[in-house]
C-alpha cells in the first residue's frame, strides 16, 4: 500500500486500531485540538457525522475508531489536502465508512446533497486575518487562517449541515468564545456543553471546545477543565487516555 | 454604636480595615460570590461605583477598603436590607464614601438621577422563577431568585447607568453564560475578561465571573481558574488573599 504515500509525505501512526494517516510535514500536520475535539464530542451508534475543514482527515479517521458512526465525511477545500485524506482512507481500508469530498465548506449542501447529518464537526481556522503572524505556507495559511472562511460561516454551515436535534462541535480560541456562543445561538444552535482546555493547572484555557444542540433548550454545562500537563511536565493521565486509550471501543 | 444593630442581627467581621456588616443570620447573609466579585472587578483611583441588588452592602464596603473609588452607591429593593447597608455605613463611619439608596434597580435612572458611573456591578439573584427550590424566607427568595428582577433586567440596567468605556461586572452561574454573554452584547457591554471558579481542581465551576466594556471591541480573555479549595481542603492562597489580603490598599 505504500504507493499510497508521496516522496515529501510522511505515514504518523495515530495509536489507535493501527490506524495510520498521510501528512506532509512541510505544509498543515494535525495538532491536539482535532485530536481533543474527536473524543469531546457526542457520537451515538449509528450517527452520520461530518467535519467541516476535514484537513488530512484526522477527525474522521479517529472518529472511525472512537465512535461507533454509521458513516463519516470529510469536507476540505484544499485540493492537496484532500487527496491525502482520500489517501489515508483508503491505506486504512476504510473506503465503506469515510468519504473525502473536495470543496469549500459554505457551498456543503450543494456539494453534499439535501441529506443532514447527526452530527457536524468543526476545528475551524483560529486567527482572523490580518492579526497574527501568516504562516509560511499557503495550505497552513488556509487551515490556520480565516481566509477562505470565517467563523460566523462555519456556523451557518454547521447549522444548515445539521438534522433538528442534531448535534455541533467545535474547538476554538477562547478569545473568540463570546462569537462562538453568539453565533451559534444566533443560527438556532443552542450551547449545551462547554469545556476548557489548560495547558496546567495554573495558566489561562488556549482552546474551548463547544457542543450545541441544534433547537436545543437554554442550559449550559460547563464542564470540569481538561489539563494538558501535570505538575511535572508530563501529560496527564486524561490526554494520555484520549491519545491511547480504549474510549467508545467495543 | 451598637444601638445601629438590632436584637435579631448580628455584626460580622469583614476581616479588612476593621470593616464589620450588620446581618440578619434569619434572612439573606452574603457569600462568597459577593467576597471574590469584588477583587474580581477593575475599579481605578476616582471611579464612581454603582451596586445594584446591593444586599446588606458587602460589595460597596469592601470596595471601600480594596480600591480608591471616589464614591460607592448600593441599591437594594429589600427595605430591611437597604435598612441594614445603611446602618453598616453608619457604623463604619462611612457616610462620605457609600450612599445606600432603597428601590428597584429597573428604575435605577428614575432612583439616582441622570448620572451615569464608572463601573457597575451586580451579583444578582442565581436562579430562574420556577426552578430549583425556593427559600424558606421571602427576603432570601428575593436575594436568590429571579423575582424581582430577570438576568436581563439586570443586564439592562447595568447598561443604562454605566458611563460610555465604563465597565459593568457581574458573578452568576456558568449554567446562564449564554444568556449572560447574549444579554451584555445585545446591549453593547463586550465581554472582556471571564473567569470561572472551580470548588477544586477536579470539578465543574460553580460560579463565573464576567467583565464587560461599554462599547468594548470584540476579544475575550478567559483567566486562569481560581480554585476554592486546594488538595487539602484548605482555601487556597488566592481565597485567603481575596479575604485577609491586602489587595488594592496603600
Amino acid at each position: 500500500m505504500s504507493e499510497l504515500v508521496r516522496a515529501h509525505e510522511r505515514l504518523d501512526d495515530l495509536a489507535r486500531d493501527n490506524l495510520k494517516i498521510i501528512q506532509n510535514p512541510g505544509s498543515f500536520c494535525f495538532s491536539m485540538d482535532a485530536v481533543l475535539l474527536s473524543s469531546f464530542v457526542t457520537v451515538k451508534r449509528g450517527d452520520r457525522v461530518l467535519d467541516l475543514g476535514t484537513g488530512t482527515g484526522v477527525i474522521p479517521l479517529l472518529l472511525s475508531s472512537k465512535t461507533q458512526a454509521l458513516e463519516l465525511c470529510g469536507l476540505e477545500i484544499q485540493a492537496d489536502m484532500a487527496d491525502m485524506a482520500s489517501r489515508s482512507v483508503r491505506y486504512n481500508g476504510l473506503e465503506g465508512k469515510i468519504r473525502v469530498v473536495q470543496g469549500d465548506l459554505r457551498e456543503a449542501r450543494a456539494l453534499l446533497g439535501r441529506d443532514r447529518f447527526d452530527v457536524v464537526v468543526s476545528n475551524p481556522p483560529f486567527t482572523s486575518v490580518g492579526r497574527g503572524l501568516v504562516p509560511p505556507t499557503d495550505g497552513m495559511a488556509i487551515a490556520r487562517h480565516e481566509i477562505m472562511c470565517t467563523l460566523e460561516d462555519v456556523v451557518d454551515s454547521c447549522s444548515r449541515m445539521v438534522t433538528p436535534g442534531g448535534r455541533v462541535a467545535l474547538v476554538h480560541r477562547p478569545s473568540r468564545l463570546v462569537d462562538i456562543l453568539w453565533a451559534m445561538r444566533e443560527r438556532n444552535l443552542e450551547p449545551k456543553r462547554l469545556r476548557f482546555v489548560y495547558p496546567s493547572m495554573d495558566a489561562k484555557p488556549t482552546m474551548v471546545m463547544v457542543e450545541a444542540l441544534k433547537g436545543g433548550g437554554k442550559e449550559l454545562e460547563v464542564m470540569k477543565p481538561l489539563y494538558i500537563y501535570d505538575d511535572s511536565g508530563a501529560y496527564t493521565q486524561e490526554v494520555r487516555d484520549i491519545y491511547f486509550g480504549q474510549e467508545g471501543e467495543g
